[in-house]
């Protein structure tokens, strides 16, 4: 589908933990102590091909507070993209579906479709923002496999070139060892309007190239 | 879409490196030096929803000789999934496009979608054939990032919960360092198959559940 100029902005009802909406998943659309469901039901979407100005109260990183701030990087009806507050690089994101779904296997077949094109549109994005042209796509399915905040994400990682010591420290950090510093403020507000725009960039070049969307 | 009952099996040239068809990615479709290209050269797609019998030719481990047996779980028109041929656990699969694509920023956008689509198919088909609900999916691009085959590909790696030592050892063989062994023969076949069934009983609870393909 072509990138949508008219999108319904969902009312806070749509998103209220006590007024559960019906879906086909066995999972509910909203978990109250989940703060990805946080960030789904403060965060309106907007059209991705247009992006709102950085200022605008639509992308205030604040309204997730008193959780921390949220630096939101594209915002569907279906899909949350948005900084790790806990970047193990410069341009480090996650995209997640906006409903509750605990793992892949509880999203819904269109959902997946969606994720997979927006992973793909997002890897571009967060090349052209960071300038650095290598990256792990990590999405981690349970205790097991080091999964800490139990609603599915994809995590977008930029590899820039590391010394020896320097990358093993990487690594082991992806998987939940290790030092990971949190996301300074000021940085976070000009990486995600950054990252806004390489979005917006990567659909209009789509669109040009008549890719079905 | 449903799946497909009827499905166009593509000619060798199709795939005859000399003969490189129209696309609109800037990557080749094929390369003749990389493996997972020799593999989509030699399997034909079939019905992911109704999977030939075991001894079918078209399933031939060696139709890749003298490169290693391919154990097959999946051949779309679009994409090849089967058994990585050094697994980091039992039922560690890649799933990839047909076509060349260096990194998942090659991919077209209706390539990405359906990679996205069987993502989630192929992990429920996972969990469901070894009884293994925790995994991993990682893809990387690019060197700096792990990447060794540069056909670019998903692996979907189950995490049975496994003591403090060896889950280290896990983690970091998963990008590159420490041993992998490689799969046995006879097991490989056992486990494709299990896979393959798997898939299609997946496609079909789908299908029941009138989920859009």
């Amino acid at each position: 589908m072509a990138p949508k100029t008219s999108i319904t902005v969902p009312s806070p009802t749509d998103f209220d933990p006590g007024l559960p909406r019906s879906t086909s998943s066995t999972s509910p659309d909203s978990e109250p102590s989940c703060p990805f469901c946080h960030i789904s039901a403060v965060f309106p979407p907007y059209n991705p091909s247009d992006p709102p100005s950085p200022t605008s109260p639509i992308l205030n990183p604040e309204l997730t507070s008193p959780q921390p701030s949220t630096f939101i990087i594209l915002s569907t009806p279906h899909l949350v993209a948005f900084l790790d507050i806990m970047p193990l690089s410069v341009g480090h994101v996650l995209l997640c579906p906006r409903p509750h779904r605990p793992k892949l296997t509880d999203v819904s077949a269109a959902e997946s479709a969606e994720l997979g094109r927006y992973l793909r549109i997002l890897s571009a994005a967060v090349v052209r923002a960071t300038g650095i042209h290598d990256w792990n796509v990590v999405q981690n399915n349970g205790a097991a496999a080091a999964q800490v905040v139990p609603h599915m994400h994809f995590h977008v990682i930029p590899r820039p070139e590391l010394r020896d010591q320097r990358s093993e420290r990487f690594t082991a950090t992806m998987f939940g060892r290790g030092q990971r510093d949190e996301l300074d403020e000021e940085e976070g507000v000009a990486l995600a309007e950054r990252v806004r725009r390489a979005v917006a960039e990567v659909l209009r070049a789509d669109e040009e190239a008549g890719a079905k969307l």
